[in-house]
């Protein structure tokens, strides 16, 4: 057993509880400060920040090299119950991983070509199949990858610092959720000031990684760089199947998440901007594979071990460095970088569901930017799932990587089958070659895709595999409601008009005290039709009222009625149907009008009976009724001070 | 590490998110279901349920009783790691918990025959002491010990569970906390017609634990009953201390919290009631002080060790009869014991926030009875605050034990100092006797309520003397609130009547469709004085529907704002502000008429830009202004079907 922090999660959650109070309390002077000042529609289109290839790189890579630390780990892990004769299996896993990357980004520089405006495979699909099931299907995917993006990166970079500190470890899931919040709010603060300043953890990141390669091959650790104690190369272990050479190699795969990034983003490199992309494509692929290759070696010729309490990254530091200060550096920026990565698809996944829903598939309110200009409801969207997985798999990498990858390979997949049919349409320059790389591209995604799927399977891809149908279905239905609802709202100017008509209006009494007196002025003054309904538990009570109501002079008819299963909602149901069947039953002929008590602070909110509330939902919903609502502000403070 | 069920975590919220998705849609069947029909307030007064007192302290028992399985073994805990010679301790420990537990329920028998109707500290306190504090004081302590019962409770019954089968002691929070959504539902039903069928279990596991001491002591252990192998006797460990030995002893107090129950509910004994209740006190006394005794003799002669995976009455179990049926079956019988002690939390905390609320201390939603006339409110916020401490504490029974108690001692000293005041004032017979009796409980709960508070401060009894204070305030400033919104709201029937005057009213336009058609023939009908206002976000829009108002012949004046920030509050504000000065500032003149899309189908709903709520809840709280809303139900259903 870990040593554990016994107060650090009462504490966060009194801590949170208390913030959220504050938050709720002070909610515009809290935003503020968290958010930022609001800024106009106008100062959307000041994009200073084109930026220079070697710049970019760095911004757009966090997302595909950060996959470093957790790729070949997470493919070792498959297998590693077979023992020390798997070691050397890292190697050809990775190799082959690196193979395909570079097939794939070929395939993208492709893509780049074709579509400068940035082409992500919802763009790319809409552009080249007519039918919506197919961008809907590669969106769909993307939209599961990035939601599992967020949660495999934060998990990993917590777990590397758990590594380093294991008084953390029991508390990896609240550290997780907390790095959330945190990258959530620096998001709704806007993305567009901070874009460049997030390249140089990525770029400090890389150098750290060629530096430990660098100084693995020619140092060597503490027994050389491949001594006895390295485990035999090539010696096939007891055990092994096809089957889980596959599984390892697809859970290897999941390095290679991120390669879209870069040809989503062409427009913000400097012109020429498809030169600049290709570039940064190159040297991407590039310096992730030779890390790779580099990193899986060293962990081979070390003979690292699988440990859940301690990542690989960690455990090849430490015998490198030990614990010095170079391992921290090291640890600290691999989990910045993983970071880093999460906080790239905050910017990713609003604009991919902004886009949907401008084609209807989404709910409007994601299309709706917030004081920064930022798509803010999508972003709160991805926290929300993306916490909500790292709860369910309590925020262990390993278990998260099942469902990993599958979503990107299937986007892959289209995006490249839509590139073929834009080259055999288009043609141009060269289009056989290209037309022939990218169905090649596609063909490989596609296996690749089908492998993930069936090998981890019963390792948790099933729940991929049943969310996208339903996720793509989602969405039609919504598509569909938006259509039916402008058919049925649209209106002939020149022959329907407003027409005036009789209302009864009916106000539901608690009592006779002072917010009464000043609801039943507003009812008087709009409508002499006005009945004031009573609603009484026992015979006392109602009898109570109507002689009040006597003393008060009768200001209108009142209606007592009694309810004895205490509800407020069957009796004046019973009454309003019976005052509907007078009305003829037209709707906006009845109209329900309740007092709300608002006492000066917040709080006291809880301490009044919230039936109007409760009320006021109940009519909305089930009821052709208009519903006003007359507040009452109390003004207790002003009492008090005259008092004291 | 434990072998873990990789899914029952995510299945475990996919599954809840369903059910909630489905009650949500279906509210008014799945609650009937869940809590049955309502009942008439009549039935309140059926209590054919007077039991005879051999029937009652079974059904009473479960609270006291049940903390046999936890409260040596908390003893324990709190030494365990000075070794094995601390094991013998354990008897000692328990048996000066007996001799403070004989005490108190003789303090106890003097409660009941002083307050036949029933006494709980509250009411105790209340009766004999002016000042609210001193009641406040008892109630508070009260309610935070009726949480810590249910959380301590279930987490025992549970790890219990886990200790049998240990596949499961990865889930015990979401266990814990599915007893506890369980419990919560089955007291929403209603308790009155389970309180015997509580006896039976309640009963059957005292007969286990009776047979367990007897077979212990008579059959003896795998190498007799006292062997070779029992660590030695009085022999006193290295680096025992006194402060040691006086956390133990009050973590082992533990297992005296629930004596109150009795007192509490004397109302439910057969007459003569009072009698009743002493034979029953007498006789949980001894079978408890027996148990207790007999237990931790025998945890001692097998020498069993303190493990957090396995609870030592598995242990002793395990010990005698291996993992046969006779482990299972008590085992089962313990954890059930277990959570009845949680479910007779659910009668008292609700009684007691009810009967604090009637004074006003507490928000008056606490007294509305539900549906099946329970205080349901009182039950929701049991179980929410008992589950967030389960979270919060991993469901760690150890970890849980130095908040508790604490808050019952407390009690135990207000309520025996009320009652000797009693004494001192009623006099009456043998009055002497019984107020040296109460002022002797009174200094003994006293003094093991500040060895609790001080030994077990840094351990988490500080969360509790944090917490106890804050909720005292709490419920002061509550009542002054009540007191002051009483007088605030006090009218003069005959000079205070309503008045008739001039209302202006707004209704804000998201564009011109049916529904605006239906809003505006609604507004004037009211009223003549109607503006139309719209907000947009930029110059076409406002233009197109300038263009259009004309179209439509111009029904009402119409304004249109321009918002620069995208928000519509902003710019409504400030036209609101510039009518509210021409009318002379005086509240319910102004009237503001929103429109609300109302789909047939609830989940619908979040397609639509939920602007008119938010536009509502932020006029309501910070203007005076009139709020209606005016619901257009969608019927998109019927167009689908005259499409196909």
């Amino acid at each position: 057993m870990h040593k554990t922090l016994p107060f650090l999660d009462p504490l966060l959650i009194v801590l949170s509880l208390l913030a959220l109070w504050f938050a709720v309390a002070n909610f515009n002077s809290v935003k503020r400060f968290l958010v930022g000042r609001p800024m106009r529609s106008r100062e959307l289109n000041n994009n200073h920040t084109k930026l220079f290839w070697f710049i970019a790189l760095p911004v757009l890579a966090a997302d595909l090299y950060s996959s470093v630390a957790y790729g070949p780990e997470a493919g070792i892990t498959e297998i590693a119950q077979l023992g020390v004769d798997v070691k050397w299996l890292i190697v050809p896993i990775t190799l082959a991983t690196v193979i395909l990357l570079t097939a794939l980004i070929i395939s993208y520089i492709m893509g780049v070509s074709a579509y400068p405006n940035g082409g992500g495979a919802y763009a790319i699909a809409k552009d080249n199949f007519r039918a919506p099931w197919v961008r809907l299907l590669a969106s769909s995917s993307l939209m599961i990858d990035y939601i599992l993006t967020v949660a495999v990166s934060i998990s990993s970079g917590i777990q590397q610092i758990a590594s380093a500190y294991p008084i953390l470890a029991p508390h990896v899931v609240g550290l997780s959720i907390a790095c959330i919040i945190i990258i959530l709010l620096v998001n709704l603060r806007g993305v567009s000031e901070s874009a460049s300043v997030f390249a140089w953890p990525t770029l400090f990141f890389m150098l750290c990684m060629v530096f430990l390669i660098g100084y693995g091959f020619i140092e060597g650790g503490p027994h050389g760089l491949v001594s006895k104690y390295t485990p035999p190369f090539g010696v096939f272990p007891k055990g092994l199947t096809l089957l889980l050479l596959l599984k390892a190699f697809s859970s290897a795969c999941s390095s290679l998440t991120g390669i879209e990034t870069i040809s989503n983003s062409v427009p913000i490199f400097r012109e020429p901007r498809t030169r600049g992309a290709i570039k940064a494509y190159i040297a991407l692929g590039t310096i992730t594979g030779i890390t790779l290759i580099g990193f899986s070696c060293l962990l081979y010729f070390q003979g690292i071990s699988v440990n859940p309490n301690n990542t690989m990254l960690s455990q090849l530091l430490g015998s490198y460095f030990g614990h010095s200060i170079l391992y921290q550096i090291i640890i600290w920026a691999t989990f910045l970088v993983l970071i880093l990565a999460a906080n790239s698809t905050f910017t990713g996944f609003p604009q991919l569901t902004a886009l949907m829903a401008g084609d209807g598939f989404l709910p409007r309110s994601l299309l709706v930017r917030g004081d920064r200009l930022g798509y803010s409801n999508g972003m709160l969207v991805l926290a929300a799932l993306s916490a909500l997985l790292i709860e369910g798999f309590r925020a262990q990498t390993n278990s998260l990587i099942p469902l990993y990858a599958i979503g990107v390979f299937v986007a892959f997949t289209v995006a490249q089958i839509g590139l073929v049919k834009r080259w055999l349409r288009v043609r141009g320059k060269m289009w056989r070659l290209k037309s022939f790389i990218n169905s090649f591209g596609a063909v490989l995604s596609a296996v690749v895709a089908i492998v993930f799927a069936v090998t981890k399977f019963t390792g948790g891809a099933w729940i991929v595999l049943v969310v996208l149908p339903l996720l793509m279905f989602m969405a039609t239905k919504i598509r569909k409601h938006y259509t039916l609802l402008a058919d049925e709202l649209r209106i002939n100017l020149k022959e329907e008009r407003p027409i005036r008509h009789h209302v009864v209006t009916i106000l539901l009494l608690s009592g006779l005290h002072r917010v009464t007196l000043n609801s039943l002025s507003f009812a008087l003054s709009l409508n002499s039709d006005v009945i004031a309904v009573y609603v009484g538990f026992d015979d006392e009570s109602i009898a109570r009222i109507e002689k009040r109501w006597e003393e008060w002079g009768n200001p209108c008819r009142l209606v007592t009625l009694k309810s004895e299963y205490r509800s407020l909602i069957q009796p004046v149901q019973r009454f309003i149907k019976f005052v509907e069947s007078r009305e003829g039953g037209r709707p906006d002929h009845i109209h329900i009008i309740l007092s709300q008590f608002l006492p000066k602070r917040h709080w006291a909110q809880i301490l009044h009976n919230q039936s109007s509330l409760l009320l006021r939902t109940w009519f909305l919903w089930n009821k052709d009724v208009i519903i006003t609502t007359v507040p009452y502000h109390l003004n207790e403070s002003e009492i008090e001070s005259e008092k004291t």
